[in-house]
């Protein structure tokens, strides 16, 4: 009896086993990359770029909420180290998979293969990119889907759906275009060259109309260069389509705009708003949307999807892709002229979009009611040395070669500021003139919360070194959401302005834009224990020191892989 | 008495203590550096460069026989690791310091703080470069000048010196270029667009005569633009000047001609050979030549200094500079033409000078009258899975991410190839044809040998891929100099061969050529326990594989320094 009993237990625990095992390999979505430079021409002129598995855009991930996801990657570059941030995805318990170099982890070497295991808590539209030197720009990136279970069901319907990464192209290589920002004098990357939808767009050499005057290292448009075609997007007349919208523009604000159709708006950065209409939609760089159309238009023709640079005076045309009204061939270009977007310095169009985003009722969590502590973050254009540069409250930031979150798990000294970054900026700082005189340093600033604090961050603008200037940044935040509490014109009043912040349904994102003179003030619980980048993700700013890092719960930081290790002051902590 | 005894004692104890001290601080040569991207214009023509302090060529290195030399060197580099290999310096008892990525060390990754620390041993000029990836031909290298101490004296007098450094240069940058010769269909770097002397060139945008076109890129030479004048070489009449000539070229070989001038040869690779006079000389990359002349000439002119490719069909202007017979201005400019050089395939006279370089009598010591082993090494133009390769015995050399050196010393599995590489290449093989089929494989291999061993490598050329081509390749040794026992045409006759190698006054050289459809041959004593590479030090063909690395004592290889690890699989080995 005793034997049969255990062996009824054996063969019970062996059925478990298996389930699990089939329940794990059910959950895991394994790809392996190998990363090496390319010859590509997304815009019909050929450079370097950076890419996985030789594919521009990199390979998309396809997952299911709860899944594992677990990317193999080995570095073929020859001199080159690299890392993938997973852009919007939260890394509960794995903050050392987040992807940001030197914060979360060591560069990987050239020849090494890196595992990332991590899990995607969320549906909804994320993206990945490198997060090294300015290797985004140089074309690293790729597209991360989270769809939701079968149990679980969309609070909207659709009938197909389609993925549009959307980015700006420069012809210089980031090599070139980073020293030029770190030289003196300062030599600006300049307005990009072209906008790219999927990794497709057009210079002056490219398709429609079909060009004659061939600049260097254009191809023809042929079969053999089959980048020189606009990227499709097919739908069947009468359907209803989502589009997963996302930008990856490394300057460019882009303004977005299907050709005599309507948008519904349904999501930002993976998260529910109240669906509202829109005839065009601000996207900045690091931000989702998903919204919603209906092929509702004269069948016979095909119509423009395009994308126009806002905020910044556009020296780049439009780049278009082609949606493609079904039985109608992909070739039927439109006849129209491409789209126009509302002029480019009319922020209050931008504002009025950015209030419309409303978290969904009982799709979204509410933010807590009070805040543990408050940040007043000013971001400065700034000069140390000759050099211009951007600082957060005077501090330009700097990686250190040891990642931060080894510093602050192993109590390494010499990495991290061993002074706490300022909470507020001086309060005599005019935001509307020039810093007088620049005053900003280098360092490496980390803000450190308790487990759990509630978090209020304001951003504030101000003027640049030019004068009547003060440009929009996108601010992404790693490792978490947060909401969006309340935007406004001018310096922000601690006194006066909390009492206007949307306690009720502020949206819930990962990134978002401060305006040109204004402030925004959003709420997180700082519940992820690791080092979170907080940086501006226009990859020339956070090149120049526009970013600082937030970590929280330090002594509950996992312990970090060995894989993760290796580099500056980590060498003697393995 | 015992006390004063002991304080006597200590008193002179103390005397030694500060003499040891002023010692060591005499024989310290100590640098730091800060290695960057740069933007230069060597030819006039402005590219992205890599440089050490922001200097074109990096900083020179002077130091005295016998000195230490202590290099701090910071990267600045946004995303690529560095290395710096010191070329002629045998590093006993410093391996790891040699500077061969993923050989001797880990890459210094980006924000790292790395300090070589080694000994010069002999006199002589020699030079550094960076050894990752194609660093080199990105313009990462300085000289390196070791002298006498004041009493031991040269064997031969002059009364001043100058040093040339010799390079090929490109417009593409190296990332390209690698990308290139990596691709299927391959893309071959092609013919240098400039020569340069001492970091100086002339594009068809330079000086003499003055362009009116202006290429892209192009800079026009005034004083904002102190490139665009060629290097210049003042001397005083009637003196006699030492030249230390040294080629880092990354593709060709130079042919060096001061018009109207004789040479005398007097050293090569920081040897005294038996001196002798040209009116031009071949050198290949890798080796350095210390000449003689003296300023005979009619002193009311000018004249050219000049460099010009051998061994490959040139497609590019000779490289000049200035020779200027003092009170003349240095713009004083000849107005002859550019030397000529012999004709590029005339590899008769190539090897009538190779082999006037013997010895010189009592200053330089025989080599060991037998060896204990004996490799030939057949290097071939092949091709895998589509690219096109360079093999050492059918193996196409791969660096692994974890360094060869820790492998061996660490016994970790995995790196380097568990299989020793053939000591021989296939009898059967045609070096008169392109190999058919192609059959080299990709491979980390390492050649062991016992501490002392006197070991005879003979280096054997054959066919490119291309019926009727055969390329001259300089082969250069890591932690050695070795004797150039002899050169001959076709396939090596191991019973025929050995009978004609010079035993009596063979010249030492770390860097010798072998010749198309040839062999040469050498020995050394494989007395320095490390990891050394051996390779063609044309910077595409290693980077194509031309390589493998010899090892020898490896149970002497010292303790690694942590600064040294990090990457690959010694992340568990700290």
């Amino acid at each position: 009896m005793k034997l049969l009993k255990t062996g009824t237990h054996a063969a019970v625990g062996c059925v478990l086993l298996v389930l699990l095992i089939l329940q794990t390999e059910a959950t895991m979505v394994r790809h392996n990359w190998t990363v090496d430079y390319m010859f590509s021409a997304p815009d019909c002129v050929e450079k370097l770029i950076i890419a996985a598995n030789g594919q521009y855009p990199s390979p998309p991930i396809f997952a299911v909420e709860g899944d594992t996801i677990v990317i193999e990657v080995t570095n073929h570059i020859p001199t080159e180290g690299i890392v993938f941030h997973w852009h919007g995805i939260y890394q509960k318990g794995t903050p050392y998979y987040d992807g940001a170099a030197y914060v979360s982890q060591c560069p990987i070497n050239p020849g090494e293969t890196f595992t990332y295991k991590f899990k995607v808590d969320r549906a909804g539209t994320y993206f990945y990119h490198g997060h090294f030197g300015m290797q985004r720009s140089a074309g690293l990136y790729g597209s991360l889907i989270v769809t939701l279970p079968d149990h679980k069901k969309e609070p909207f319907s659709y009938d197909g759906e389609h993925r549009l990464l959307l980015n700006d192209w420069w012809h210089k290589s980031i090599y070139e275009q980073e020293l030029g920002l770190n030289s003196v004098p300062f030599r600006f990357v300049g307005e990009p060259q072209s906008l790219l939808i999927e990794g497709r767009g057009k210079y002056n050499c490219s398709l429609l109309p079909e060009s004659t005057a061939s600049p260097p290292g254009c191809l023809t448009c042929n079969a053999s260069s089959p980048w020189c075609a606009p990227h499709v997007i097919p739908v069947t007349p009468g359907e209803t389509y989502r589009l997963r919208i996302a930008s990856v523009a490394s300057l460019s604000t882009l303004n977005f705009i299907l050709e005599n159709h309507k948008m519904t708006v349904v999501m930002a950065d993976g998260h529910y708003v109240k669906p509202f209409d829109v005839y065009n939609l601000d996207i900045y760089s690091g931000q989702t949307y998903d919204v919603l159309f209906t092929a509702n238009q004269d069948t016979s023709k095909n119509y423009w999807a395009a994308i126009n640079v806002r905020g910044r005076n556009p020296l780049t045309p439009t780049g278009l892709a082609v949606i493609q009204y079904l039985p109608n061939p992909a070739t039927l270009l439109p006849t129209t002229s491409a789209p126009v977007s509302p002029v480019w310095n009319d922020t209050a169009t931008s504002l009025n979009f950015a209030k419309k985003l409303l978290a969904k009722p009982g799709y979204e969590p509410p933010p807590p009611k009070k805040c543990d502590r408050t940040l007043v973050l000013l971001g400065t254009q700034n000069e140390i040395n000759g050099n211009v540069k951007w600082a957060v409250n005077n501090i330009s930031y700097v990686h250190n070669a040891t990642p931060t979150i080894a510093a602050l798990k192993y109590k390494i000294k010499g990495v991290n500021n061993p002074v706490p970054p300022p909470d507020f900026p001086a309060e005599s700082y005019n935001i509307f003139a020039p810093p007088s005189p620049p005053s900003a340093t280098y360092g490496t600033p980390v803000y450190v919360f308790e487990k759990d604090d509630i978090v209020d961050v304001i951003v504030q603008n101000a003027n640049t070194m030019t004068p009547n200037v003060s440009e929009i940044h996108p601010w992404h935040l790693h490792g978490h959401d947060f909401w969006v509490l309340g935007y406004g014109d001018g310096l922000y009043n601690a006194s006066r302005d909390p009492a206007s912040f949307n306690l009720v349904d502020p949206p819930l994102r990962n990134t978002v834009a401060v305006f040109p003179y204004g402030w925004v003030a959003f709420r997180y619980v700082a519940d992820n224990p690791g080092a979170w980048p907080f940086h501006c993700h226009v990859e020339s700013h956070f090149h120049m020191g526009m970013g600082t890092v937030f970590a929280e719960g330090v002594r509950h930081i996992p312990k970090l892989p060995l894989q993760t290790l290796g580099c500056g002051l980590t060498k003697k902590h393995l």
